[in-house]
């Protein structure tokens, strides 16, 4: 599943303001008047090189330079990158190479796992690939994986496999573009704070135990060798702070991406997974809050719910004066099932069309012979068996539909509360940012029909694609990023949600399609109409 | 060979400035209102501990950290070093134990090795031992260790046998005061430049060929874990900077104790050994060279000539009138040979005596029964079989004299070139410095009456034992006096004694007790007349 420079265009064009450089020292060769070290005459010339900086050379590379420095007649190219307070040397090569360097950003999902090569000197995109996270043996979910790492060598078994398949696509990655893996020279990582602590070999037992604490929210810079990754040994490793348990680097990322926090005007970033991480702020304040918003919106619920992939329908329409449905699949292949998106547009369309009524139930006399009774359970058939992949019709059960209310109604919730607990009203908003691939896919406007989403002028959604991704992609190419990573991560104030009367009586008026409060709705009730 | 803080006195009293330090961090215990990240909550506490000061963890370290919280409820003091830029973390112990923390100053001999604990928190010396340095089974001299170095494995042998020498003798240490070895939490290690190499495991081979460049002149601290040494893994170990190849990080040390650089007026500081290293500075400018003078100033070369220990003689005296010798032997032993400041004593005297003449040559007339022939060549019979705990007897030959006065010929010829290349004359020297172990015995008086020191006021004589220890130990217990010895690294000028036509002139007339220029030593005719 190679996107090979896809989501290009979430990379912002700053500056060119690289923390990893890679530098020609000019140095004098050895005389009994210029009888310096070969160490300090190295670092007298990398200071030069990097106007008057100073230069930290760990002991175990300081050992090699003299006779890297002999054998090349003192006429090499150095890698450094810079650290809390100076430059650290990373790799001495031959100035007759002119060796190009490389960093890989890395997305550490909890399911898929995504490399990202980068041209360290250029900024260009060269490669990606993706693959399942292999912890996902052991648990899909994180808290399985919180229970098996505390088992005899668990942790230990979790970031080798982690690490082992890293690795694998690390060394094809550097195959399939000619370049030596020692040409890696620097990696950053953004995942959720289980993940990071599963990569780090962190011991996430607290993570899930209240009060919920880290081992660790901020790594400093790590070397690989510490953290057994096959990229150039001496590389920093940029691990992604974290706020606390629920809320990850894989957040901060996607905030650093979104630029939410250089703006004036109110926005929200949105990340929909297994739970509804909400960001709302702008460059004065920034909140951030966390809640389970159920995983039928990543299509993991729905029996014939799955994830994006061929044959995959993402796309529903119904005609309102027929009753056609028209659906788009995947790379335009027989249809398989329905992910996320597809889902959220199929209910809508189906309420658009009488079909369901606002609670979502399913009006049988608008149904009509596509709905039928399995065990007692209503069954919409979306695709009949002769025109489906697996030979099997493809349905959607009550049941399936309940689940998708709970979800939209969560997190409808959730964005009503947060905005409700710092006095701005939903109509404020500017900006209204969906990050994740599945949110790439959601129509804002069958979204907005389910009452998942507010009522907001539709240009006001901007789907980001993989900002955590992004985000590790800049923070690798910029000092400034990185240091407003450390910046933003400061900044969030975390609120905790508190699943209390208030909060349910909001859930229960929101458990409605769009709402019962219908006013807030305006353009449901005018797309009902059509 | 246990000193026991007999040297105690050349540590100035300076303010207390630790760079290694014990603090007791508050934190409070984690809570859903103070949920951070265990590391982040010590680095808070550590922070506020030290005055708002920026604190790194090592990676390995940070990872044990929640463990070790939790396991003491939160309460724990930390061990810390300053850094370049900010404090690294050394160690954790329960707050309950309070742990003393000690460190080791080493002085680090070509032919002995001295280590020395302190307590890094009072400052106190609590004990210290040397030992004769494990390298010179394969060599006596540098240049020998240099050729071995460069044999197959040679280098790591040569460091490993040191390392594994030390290792036992801190381990004896630790026993002996009761202390554990994890308590050991910094060191620092002054030596010449090929004996750091060797320790550091650095190349030697190109300190000896010209133009003569070290591997690293100015070794950043390094962790005691990757030198091997058995002290507290995370311990920063301090090694002395070098100013080249021939003037090593031990008169660093030394120029740091003797307070020159403090000091309106001009100073001098030799150390004899092999070499005789020379520094000439005050608090504006500092110069310095080595050049061979000589192992009979060591009492290497003599026939009966022995480094000190029990029976040996390290004072003469003859009576002017009688012509009776007596003589002080260590430890009021039946004498086994003479010391180097025995011999420079016995030289004089019996040049008083008139028992040699200008050129050092015996005068058969005043020496009597005590002069023999063997085979040729005069022997002077200091102790009679009877009388020396040897059974046989022990004499001075004639080639014994003649090599001394070489030696104290070519020290007369240093001094006296490197004072003029830099218009400064003997006299205007205020202090004079004499370093090593052999320098606290000689006498002044019999130096001067030979003609190897210049003839100044004997009260300017200062001898200051041990000065590469008394500045390791100063190191390691003052941040300050740690920034002073980078500073007096960066200020010395070397200055290469070129052995040309001057010096070789200046030399001949050296060789002359006490110079052929008598009326440079006014105090010698006025002694010879008592």
């Amino acid at each position: 599943m190679d996107q090979g420079g896809k989501k290009r265009s979430v990379i912002n064009g700053t500056e060119k303001d690289p923390w990893i450089v890679k530098v020609s020292p000019q140095m004098a060769t050895p005389s009994l008047q210029d009888n310096r070290g070969d160490v300090d005459r190295l670092l007298d010339g990398l200071r030069k090189a990097l106007a008057g900086d100073e230069v930290a050379i760990d002991f175990k590379m300081a050992k090699r330079i003299p006779s890297t420095l002999r054998e090349h007649g003192y006429e090499v190219q150095a890698v450094l990158y810079k650290g809390a307070y100076s430059w650290h040397l990373v790799a001495l090569f031959p100035a007759a190479f002119d060796t190009p360097i490389y960093g890989l950003a890395v997305d550490l999902g909890t399911s898929t796992v995504v490399i990202r090569v980068l041209d360290l000197t250029t900024g260009e995109i060269k490669d990606e690939r993706s693959f399942l996270n292999p912890q996902v043996e052991v648990g899909q979910d994180i808290l399985a994986r919180i229970h098996f790492a505390s088992k005899e060598k668990g942790l230990a078994k979790l970031q080798r496999s982690l690490a082992e398949k890293l690795n694998e696509d690390i060394t094809q990655l550097a195959q399939r573009n000619n370049i030596r893996t020692v040409s890696f020279v620097g990696m950053s990582v953004s995942g959720n704070t289980v993940m990071t602590h599963l990569f780090l070999g962190l011991d996430p037992f607290w993570l899930c135990r209240e009060p919920y604490i880290p081992a660790i929210n901020r790594p400093e810079l790590i070397k690989a060798n510490e953290l057994g990754v096959a990229v150039n040994p001496e590389s920093p490793v940029m691990v992604m702070p974290n706020v606390g348990s629920y809320f990850g680097g894989d957040l901060i990322s996607g905030i650093l991406a979104s630029r939410m926090t250089h703006q004036a005007e109110i926005s929200i970033l949105v990340d929909v997974g297994t739970n509804a991480e909400v960001v709302l702020g702008n460059r004065e304040w920034l909140m951030g809050c966390a809640g389970a918003a159920g995983p039928a919106l990543e299509g993991g619920v729905a029996q014939m719910g799955m994830m994006a992939g061929p044959g995959v329908i993402d796309k529903v329409t119904i005609d309102p004066a027929t009753g056609e449905f028209r659906m788009r699949t995947i790379e335009n292949r027989p249809p398989v099932g329905i992910c996320g998106s597809g889902l959220i547009d199929l209910v809508a369309q189906l309420f658009l069309a009488g079909m369901i009524d606002l609670r979502g139930k399913y009006v049988e006399s608008r149904c009509g012979k596509r709905l039928k009774e399995v065990d007692g359970v209503n069954h919409f058939v979306l695709v009949f068996p002769q025109d489906s992949a697996t030979g099997s019709d493809l349905t959607l059960s009550q049941p399936d539909i309940d689940a998708l209310i709970r979800s939209k109604a969560a997190m409808y919730t959730i964005l009503t509360t947060i905005t409700r607990m710092i006095n701005v009203s939903l109509r404020d908003i500017r900006n209204f940012y969906i990050a994740g691939t599945f949110g790439s896919y959601i129509d804002p406007k069958s979204a907005i029909t389910l009452g998942m989403l507010p009522d907001l002028a539709l240009e006001t959604y901007k789907p980001l694609g993989n900002t955590s991704l992004a985000g590790a992609t800049e923070t690798l190419l910029s000092a400034t990023a990185r240091e407003e990573i450390y910046k933003i991560r400061d900044r969030v104030t975390y609120i905790e949600l508190n699943v209390n009367q208030e909060f349910m009586n909001l859930f229960s008026a929101a458990k409605f399609i769009p709402h019962t409060d219908r006013s807030l709705f305006p353009s449901v009730k005018e797309w009902s109409r059509i």
